[in-house]
């Protein structure tokens, strides 16, 4: 297997990863964990993902003679998303493409606002008079005098007048919402930090914030503990209500896995659990529901109901999480029963409901959500893709991390790229797509989506692709995608029938989905301005491969189809910095229409026929 | 002993008891628990006290003829605060003269607007579609549409989905202040009941209100546990320093008292402890501060700071009492360290702000209570007065309870009566001030307080009072109250030249600070429009005799001195029955000045004057 890995180092984090040579910056980046702005989508209009080549330089392209000036392009400026890597290559990432900076950028560009840091969370350190016989007034009086009216609890009012004299009356007063949560010895406005969440089906990612700048400090990913008890929503369901405890045990779980995340998150970035004021959690229905200990039975049966809409302001010690004794939660606002605050979190990354025209964004991860917007209109779906794409029900699938294959192309033989550069031991989802979309290509697999036998394979087929061809268990067509020794033992990466079965199902339901919603809204499929790619394949899918496999409408432009990351997290980091995000994201929940698919009388009739590769 | 009790027995109650002769219908119907309007403070002008005489009818008196016509006097209709008893009588007390509508009449007559129960917790039964799959809204916003936009917390949230399934989502929601509180099968909403207390040093008193009409269920009192920690406010603040565990201690021993109040309450009502959604307290800062487990020690050294100062709205969870586990509390705001809710209460119940002229409040208590308004102005001061008149350092000291002598009239010998017409076992505070101003008119108290001797009284005095004075223990003169056989024990209430000691230095305390707050605020005694009596006596105090021992300014014409009961409770009450009521109270509390006695370089001189008795 002819692999040409190349070394390309990003600074000042001094982080590297092999890749394939034609990999874009922008992609290398992803796999090397540093996520760089792309409000364009990688189309190289936007100008936003600006780095500087230290080493291994090459020509400038077209759209990097847009962005700079011949004194930018000679210090080695070029656009993240337009150079690809032939040698090795050494790159500074200035702090401006930071993907932080991304959502202010999204907001400057796609509004004409500026995006803002205003947390509900704030500190302000105070240095008040002591009190004298001539002003004796009490003490709550006199901190709201100097900081202005506040709620409080009897808790804090039985620690805080302690605190005001052992401080000397000097100190730092930490307010969420005007709630007083706490009281500091010395000024430590500059200590202060929120812990953002997207809590899916299979995978949970938590974002650390700095509140005073908005930066992000670290960044952290672990599996739902939650698939144990099943793969998707509905078994959950069916788990919490299977015993008594049944529904504690899942909330406990992922609330044990969200503390183990924060304490990885402060050990990271070096600062105090006592430090994090406020988390916000963004996830589908069920999976909040789960979280804050609700029963989701009513999400799992006709009329799919669920306990509550708006988003909620709660305590943290009620969630058993290691951040500030005083801190809140935010769980985002949800749409409906199968449409959560995963999905409002996305719209307000994506300041959706603010384009022209229609714009359609999909989330793929264990349920694809599908969103359109049309002229501020908006309309939401869910669809039980299943969770192949995040790696589940695929025999050697996985999740977007270290080992896994992430990039497919067959030149001869297969060229693959594999995270951490390691040998492959799984294949993640752009992964799938892209093999699956090389083996529709080479007809090794039929429309039907059958893996053909060695003897079915059409005669041009290159001959180390049609080797990998072989019979496996049960008589069933197997594909070896890698082979290598490590140590005694023989690490073998295989697509089988099954699997492609599995993609088959993933793909046709958010394709049926797409559909329905677009005849909803009486869009058609060519009147589609831009395509929102969301989810956390930790990579770009490759988009004509996507299309070549039917996940995404064929006759759309692949120009017009934009990569923007994990929008889910990107929405619960807005709402963390910013209460006016938090105020968009219930409007936006409230105004978005949610289709139920499986109402639609349509929909298992369009699933059948996008069940079928298109040809 | 010529005691002359007569029966007096009021419907439709049907509760009786037994005075003396000359006694006012109103006073009678205090002593038997009954509370008769007297926002006129008994001078017969407000007409708001009317009852009719249904056995042992008197000629009408003048007052009665200007309120009632002809028809109304035949058919017994009478003033309570101007009929005098001389003979065994009936009297039937209407709904719109008890103590509850007084504060409807109060607010009527002195502000020409009408009292509102309008309280924080209401209730509203609800009958909701239920979920269908064109209808599946989530059920928070269900019940929004239903009630409004309301607060909740996470254990509400998980709850509240399984409570409107099992009622089929019909029931009654529970609301204070917009949180959502509880939601109950049925319709409830005519069970919706609040405790108002008056936390006192010395004394605790409940009233139940229902909090759908603002009538008054039930009403109990019962000491203050912490009085064996020391009986003032100093000792109690000491102690709580005094360990660790001791202001938990405190704390928690006033919580249970309070606790077993409301027990008894329900048992008296007969309701349910589920049904009480909030309970009010009003009580000198210190008592506050210990209810609330906030540590009072600042409130015991200068510069005399409390925690806070605004009105505080808890959890009655926090308190561990037994009402509605979503039940909240309001904890009235306070003035300053010395100067607290039960000062604000009283300010709130009798409109003092609203007051033409100026006007004296003077609340008799363990602290004695001054406050001075002057057309809307207000000030306000605490003094020592100790405990005496609630019974407390007085040899035989009691509260105005069944045994206590709780009037006393000289007439050739002592005459008394006894709450619940038992054999006398002590004296409370207006029978004290009764009979310290008989003696010092009869001049066997000198006006230094010197009781004389056998061998010093005047010539003039009757034998059968002469009788009664002795020599004691340790060479001391005592007075023999009353003397009587139970059983075989001798049950004597004596009172002694230290008695008299006590009594003047409550005394004392009360009139220097008048007189110090008078001149803050460049008011003669002689411009005072009216002087209000308030504090938990139990029966009125009679006014001459208070002037007598100096107690209140002798300058001051009688009929300007009225009696308003328990103003604390009153006003806990108020701001139970009315969130009005309760922003008022918060409004008073910041604009009341506070008045340090202590910081005032005259108060030692004016205290040690005040301490003779006027001659």
């Amino acid at each position: 297997m002819a692999e040409q890995q190349i070394r390309i180092t990003f600074q000042p984090s001094g982080r590297s990863v092999f890749v394939l040579s034609g990999t874009k910056i922008i992609e290398a980046a992803g796999l090397a964990g540093i996520n760089i702005n792309t409000p364009c989508g990688g189309a190289g209009t936007c100008g936003k993902c600006q780095v500087k080549i230290a080493a291994g330089l090459q020509m400038p392209c077209d759209g990097d003679k847009k962005i700079f000036n011949d004194e930018k392009l000679q210090d080695g400026w070029r656009l993240a998303c337009q150079t690809s890597i032939k040698n090795e290559t050494v790159v500074f990432v200035p702090e401006t493409s930071h993907l932080v900076s991304q959502q202010k950028i999204v907001v400057e560009s796609e509004t004409g606002g500026s995006a803002e840091v205003l947390p509900s969370v704030h500190k302000v350190y105070v240095q008040m008079p002591a009190p004298t016989m001539d002003d004796n007034k009490a003490d709550l009086l006199r901190l709201e005098a100097a900081i202005g009216s506040f709620k409080t609890d009897l808790k804090q009012l039985r620690n805080l007048p302690k605190l005001l004299h052992k401080y000397d009356y000097k100190g730092t007063a930490v307010l969420a919402d005007h709630h007083l949560i706490d009281f500091e010895e010395g000024d430590t406005t500059k200590q202060c930090y929120g812990v953002a969440f997207d809590i899916g089906t299979t995978t949970i990612v938590g974002s650390l914030l700095n509140l005073c700048d908005g930066s992000e400090l670290a960044i952290t990913a672990q599996m739902n503990p939650q698939v144990s008890f099943g793969d998707d929503v509905l078994s959950r369901i069916e788990h919490s209500a299977s015993c008594s405890d049944c529904l504690d045990e899942l909330s406990g779980i992922v609330k044990s896995t969200v503390a183990e995340m924060i304490d990885n998150l402060c050990r990271q970035a070096d600062i105090s659990h006592d430090n994090i004021y406020e988390v916000t959690f963004a996830g589908n229905t069920t999976m909040e529901h789960l979280l804050c200990g609700i029963d989701p039975t009513p999400l799992g049966k006709v009329p799919f109901v669920p306990a509550y809409a708006r988003g909620l302001l709660l305590d943290a010690k009620d969630f058993g999480i290691p951040v500030n004794h005083n801190g809140k939660v935010y769980v985002f606002p949800v749409i409906g029963g199968f449409v959560g605050g995963d999905t409002v979190a996305g719209i307000l990354a994506t300041n959706l409901s603010d384009q022209q025209g229609a714009v359609l964004m999909i989330d793929i991860g264990t349920n694809g959500e599908i969103v359109l917007a049309k002229d501020g209109q908006l309309w939401a779906a869910s669809t039980a893709a299943g969770p192949a794409f995040e790696g589940a029900r695929i025999t050697y699938g996985m999740r977007a991390t270290t080992g896994a294959i992430e990039k497919v192309v067959f030149d001869g033989d297969i060229q693959y790229s594999v995270i951490g550069n390691v040998n492959a031991v799984g294949i993640c989802g752009s992964g799938l797509i892209d093999l699956a979309a090389e083996m529709l290509k080479s007809k090794m697999i039929t429309s039907t989506g059958q893996l053909l036998g060695a003897n079915q394979l059409p005669e041009n087929l290159p001959q180390a692709i049609a080797q990998r061809i072989y019979e496996g268990d049960n008589n069933q067509v197997e594909f070896l995608i890698s082979q290598a020794n490590q140590g005694r033992k023989d690490l073998r990466v295989v697509l089988t029938q099954r699997d492609i079965r599995e993609l088959q199902l993933a793909v046709g339901a958010i394709r049926a989905g797409v559909k329905i919603m677009l005849k909803k809204a009486g869009v058609e499929t060519k009147d589609i301005n831009r395509v929102l790619i969301a989810g956390g394949f930790g990579s770009f899918i490759r988009r004509t491969n996507a299309q070549t496999i039917g996940l995404l409408p064929a006759e759309i432009d692949h120009e017009k189809i934009n990569y923007v990351g994990n929008a889910s997290l990107a929405g619960a980091k807005w709402a963390l910095l910013s209460s006016n995000a938090r105020r968009r994201a219930e409007e936006l929940a409230r105004k978005t229409k949610h289709v139920e698919l499986s109402l639609d009388n349509n929909f298992q009739m369009e699933f059948a026929d996008a069940m079928i590769f298109p040809s």
